[in-house]
């Protein structure tokens, strides 16, 4: 079991085989058997296989070229719908269009779609999570017709693996975990945690591929930069207001 | 593996039995081989076994005694200084003070957490999350001495289980996946979804005991009530903004 978490890849290329329904069926009941807020099972799932359906998520996705090729996409949503509807059936007031809820079922969401991938892995799937839901929720929503209160977290495409990846490095475990409290990093730090990637032949060549002078340049230049990230906030926060999370401000 | 998943139940209880420090270890890099947005890392777990701290952090988790009598608390956080700090040190203009990357480092905050969870629970842990962390987060930044950039999303608490509780019930499935397009909900549907969890003893009682006519109306007026999410939504955006995570805004 340990041995399936350290093995995990991201698999971006899948085989022409189908997932069976049942065994889909039976992924889905162990992510829904996952953690919850108050057992609100305030969060949704939309498993979409159809091919018109994945070509309009596409483009919402950059084009990514999983979304056409994996059998099966999910798009994991913080969804306060269906609590807020039957609250409405059983004289209650739902107090959810907030953003303490949004976090609430963004954090269920995401959990289950965790377990998701765990379990398919176990049984031999290969998974990819697509970061650009938050960039892009407003398009995802018109393609899934989310009503209000839902709102697209995460995606993930899976299918049978073709061919195996070589593994991510990761950082040294310091870079990401604290003992007791927080110990901020001095530079002699922040070198050392980095010195490993940084010599790698590897990430030496992606630097002069990408034209750059150091690592970090790629990241706020090319793939995450300050212009980038602050177009697709405000893009992001304005889906929260048109689907109602962010009602308390008013 | 399916099996583990189908089995999880929340642990609110512990034996006295210490967890070994390599096996903690161990859990933790499994939990940092998760996925994770452009292998930035960008997040931390701040681990947390000493007595003192322990009961500096509890208030903020409103007392609830699995903080004090967990051998080990987890506090997942997002978390950009790290990276922030290395792209300063590197000649890169670090764009990662603004929602979107909150959100990145939340996802990925998360899905580490989920990891570690079913990883410590393959071995015979149990653990508990605890939703207070939005709540609470600024009391939280200071018992943990968390800098600006990093917040807590959320907590979890481990260790050996003292007996083991009765499985929590599931709504049906169709509750919360959607198959090709999110299907609205009528009433009726939403009348089967609850029909079984309504009908039975446990939460008949459930609902006298909380005085209340309707299980909608515990959650609305007593766990989850409009009044106490709108202010605890207030108090986690102004974390948020006094972390550095909306400067956008200005």
């Amino acid at each position: 079991m340990l041995e399936l978490l350290n093995q995990h890849r991201t698999i971006r290329k899948y085989t022409d085989q189908k997932i069976a329904p049942e065994l889909l069926t039976e992924l889905l009941e162990m992510a829904c058997k996952t953690s919850n807020t108050g057992n609100m099972q305030a969060y949704s799932i939309v498993v979409t296989t159809d091919t018109e359906i994945k070509k309009q998520l596409s483009p919402a996705h950059f084009n990514q070229p999983m979304i056409t090729q994996a059998p099966v996409v999910l798009t994991f949503c913080a969804d306060f719908n269906r609590f807020t509807k039957w609250c409405l059936l059983r004289q209650a007031d739902p107090g959810y269009d907030n953003f303490q809820s949004f976090m609430a079922t963004a954090i269920d969401a995401l959990l289950a779609a965790q377990t998701f991938c765990i379990a398919a892995e176990s049984v031999g799937l290969g998974i990819c999570y697509l970061g650009t839901t938050t960039y892009n929720a407003g398009e995802i929503i018109e393609a899934l017709k989310l009503p209000e209160l839902v709102v697209p977290i995460t995606t993930i495409t899976v299918g049978y693996p073709d061919g195996i990846p070589e593994q991510t490095d990761r950082l040294p475990l310091e870079a990401v975990v604290h003992y007791e409290t927080y110990k901020d990093f001095t530079s002699e730090a922040i070198n050392n945690i980095y010195s490993e990637k940084e010599n790698s032949d590897f990430y030496k060549q992606f630097i002069k591929e990408n034209d750059k002078k150091t690592l970090a340049q790629v990241f706020t230049d090319i793939r995450y930069s300050r212009k980038n990230n602050e177009f697709f906030s405000d893009k992001y926060l304005k889906v929260l207001k048109e689907q109602g999370f962010l009602n308390q401000e008013h």
